[in-house]
Order: structure tokens, then sequence, then C-alpha cells
């Protein structure tokens, strides 16, 4: 195994940061590795937000479904789906009127995804940890005007970047589904209702007695929850910003 | 500049491949740094469909704006958002109905772009080369029907990998925008028209003169076209189809 795929295999999210800085030559080598990424029709559809201010860390940290950590990451990179630049040089170059749609926001995200990847690793070759805050999905209209978003550049995903602190380096990463439960050749698997729990089972090392009070905690702390309702009212809101 | 930024930076799509095949050993290690990348609470709300029959290959190739190399790739993943799984659980544990909503598709995209980039630099590590097919985004009934996707599993991206050949380990990386274009601090700076036309110069290496044209003659093969109104289609029904 190369030392690449190593670390691919090996990475695991860092929430907890010694009191370090990262250095400005950290933070372009891993600014350099997003921007590279591989990126729909070499268009870039995304933009990144260095948030180096602390009162927008803090707020974020609020607004992320309270999440103290946030504020104390030595980097703090918002990834934008980004469709702003494209659309303003259509418009200077297109005398009809037009619109972007949810296929363009979608692509949009995708590229942005692809960078933040991109940025995750290149940290974590450095020895810098980090990890996505998806929660910055919620409160849209908040975020919007914190960043003063114009209407073709919407959150796609958070990451926080520190060195890790010792106990965040032994922290064992948390056991994946089996290969075979994520890869299907040809076809779609849909498992029947004793292959998913099984599947459940192998990967979370409970007994199948276990398995409906651990699910039923879980669904009520991820699913059920009040950051959950916020997050599904703001996407729908990005969405009808964006299409509107 | 360590080993892994250097080749966070240096990858580059590659569309042509030696007539070479992929081994097993090669393909699991691609596979293993996807299942490994980060993913939501550790959800894993994605699935990856390894597609090796030919025929599927040949449709894909006509389905995805009819682009002939994905059929000659000796190894096509797709990856799909998939919130199946977790959803079949909540559904065993749970009396009430409920459903899915827009923020969770767009979670399990996000989640299925982290492990598609993770399995092209994985691959890009050992020598293959990739290239994301955005277009799988259209079509979406003729690809659920192919696959015979459920109703919380929908296409994220389409990955295709194989040798390079020498010609496309030549070509040179189109150049991307400029750092500073592409990173704000603290706050989005929407360019004023000037700023992007120097943007786009700076990073295509036309003349302001030559802008125009190029701009005009890329809006109307990427954007005024027929592949991208059916790409709109398409995303909106999956969207429709997730929420409804």
């Amino acid at each position: 195994m190369n030392q690449i795929i190593k670390e691919l295999i090996e990475r695991k999210s860092v929430r907890a940061y010694r009191d370090e800085k990262i250095t400005l030559e950290e933070k372009n080598m891993i600014l350099q590795s997003a921007i590279q990424a591989p990126t729909a029709g070499n268009m870039a559809l995304y933009s990144i937000i260095d948030v180096q201010d602390q009162q927008l860390k803090d707020q974020l940290a609020n607004t992320c479904d309270h999440q103290p950590f946030i504020s104390q990451a030595p980097l703090v990179l918002l990834f934008l789906a980004d469709y702003q630049k494209w659309y303003d040089m259509y418009c200077a170059y297109h005398d009809e009127d037009f619109k972007l749609e949810e296929a363009d926001m979608i692509l949009a995200l995708e590229d942005a995804m692809i960078a933040a990847q991109n940025a995750v690793m290149g940290a974590w070759s450095l020895g810098i940890g980090s990890c996505y805050i998806g929660d910055i999905l919620e409160n849209f209209e908040i975020h919007q005007e914190l960043f003063d978003l114009p209407k073709y550049a919407v959150p796609a995903t958070l990451v926080v970047f520190g060195k890790p602190t010792p106990q965040q380096q032994n922290r064992q990463k948390p056991p994946r589904f089996d290969i075979n439960d994520m890869v299907s050749v040809n076809t779609y698997h849909h498992k029947s209702m004793d292959e998913t729990k099984q599947m459940f089972i192998k990967q979370s090392g409970r007994s199948e007695q276990q398995l409906q009070s651990y699910i039923q905690a879980f669904a009520k702390r991820k699913f059920f929850a009040q950051y959950h309702q916020e997050m599904n009212r703001s996407v729908r809101k990005i969405i009808e910003s964006w299409t509107k």
C-alpha cells in the first residue's frame, strides 16, 4: 500500500486542536490542494472564504448546531457552491434573460465538495486534522447575510482545521461499513431487512438485541432532532433562493 | 512540498486509456480509499455500483451526453447518494410515518462526492487516471431503471478510470483560476465586471478582445445546450422523486 492510499484510508476527523497556529505556508498548501481539484468543465463552480475573524468563528460555532470547537479551530474554510462568476460573464455577453436552475446548483455543490476533500487530504498530509461541519447547511439566511453572499453563491460545506491533540491522535477511527455492503456489481442491491440489520451489526459491533435501542437513540439525536428540522427548512430556502 | 500535496496539485483528468486492465488489487485499493472517506455522522450516505457489464457501459456512454470513452474505460464506478439503508432501519424501529427531505439528499450527495474524490486520488497514486462524468445527472428515469435504484438512492456522480495513454500523460493540465480569485477573507468578494473579466483573462490566457467570443462559444456549448436542458429537467425529477 503506498503512502497516499495509506493516508486516504487512515485519515479520521479531528475535533480538538493543540493551541498552535497553522502557518501561512501550511495554509497555502491546503488551499493549493483545493483549487487544483477536478471541477466540471474546468469552471471552478465554487469559492472559498477563509474565516479568520474570531467573532465570525464564534457565530458559526453557534449557528452550526452549537459546536464550540468551531470557534477554537485555527483555520476555518467555508466552501461555497458558486456559479456567480460564470453567471456574471454570461450576462455580460448574452442578450436574453436567463436564470440558473437546480442542476447548476448541484454541479456547483459537487465542485465545492471535491475541492473540500482535496483540502482535507492536503492538510492531513501535513499533520493537520480537520472536521466537516455539515451544519453549515442550516440557518441559510443568517449565513447569507454574515458573508454577504450573492444569489448564486451558497454554502456547500464548512471545514475546520487544526493540529490534533494527543487524545485525538490516539482516538480510534470509527469503523466503516464493510466494503461488500458499500459496493455492488452492475445493479443496486436493495438489502432485505435482515441483511440491513446484519450490515449494521457488523459495522457497529452491537448485538441484534442492542441494535434497536442504538438505532432509536441515533435517530433521536440525528434525525428526529431540532437541528435536522432546521437543516430541512434551510436547504429548501437555499434551493428556493437559487431558483426563484 | 510533500508527495501527497504534489499529487493533489498535479492530478488532471484522463479521458483516453491504454488497453490495459485494472487489477483486482488496484480496484480494491481504489474502493478502500473511497469507503474510508469522511462521511456525515459516519452514516456513509452513499453507495457505489461497480459497472462491469459492457452493455451497461455502452448505455452510459450514450445516456451521459454521448461520450464514447465511457464505454472504453476499464473501471466505471457509479456513486449514489444513498440514504436507503438508514431509512429502512429508521422505518424498522420507528412507528410514525416520515419521509426524507431535500437536506437529506444534499448531505448524501456530499458524502458521495467526498468518497468519489478519495477514489480518484487513490487511483492517481497508482498511476490510474480518471474522469468525472457529471452527465450522470441527466436521464434520471433511465438510470433509475438501468440500475434498479430504490427511492432513496440517486446518482451523484460517475467516475471512469483507466491507465492514461502517453498523449494523456503529456497533456497539459488546464490552468485554474488564480488562488486570490478563488479565496476571500471573512466575507464574499463579489467582483465588479471588470475584475471578473480580468480573472478570466488571467486564467484563459486570452486577450480582452478574444474573451467575448470565447465565453459566447463556451456558453453555447455548456449552458445554452440541449444536454444542459436535459440535466435541468432530470435533476428536478431527482429532487421530486426523493421528496414526493
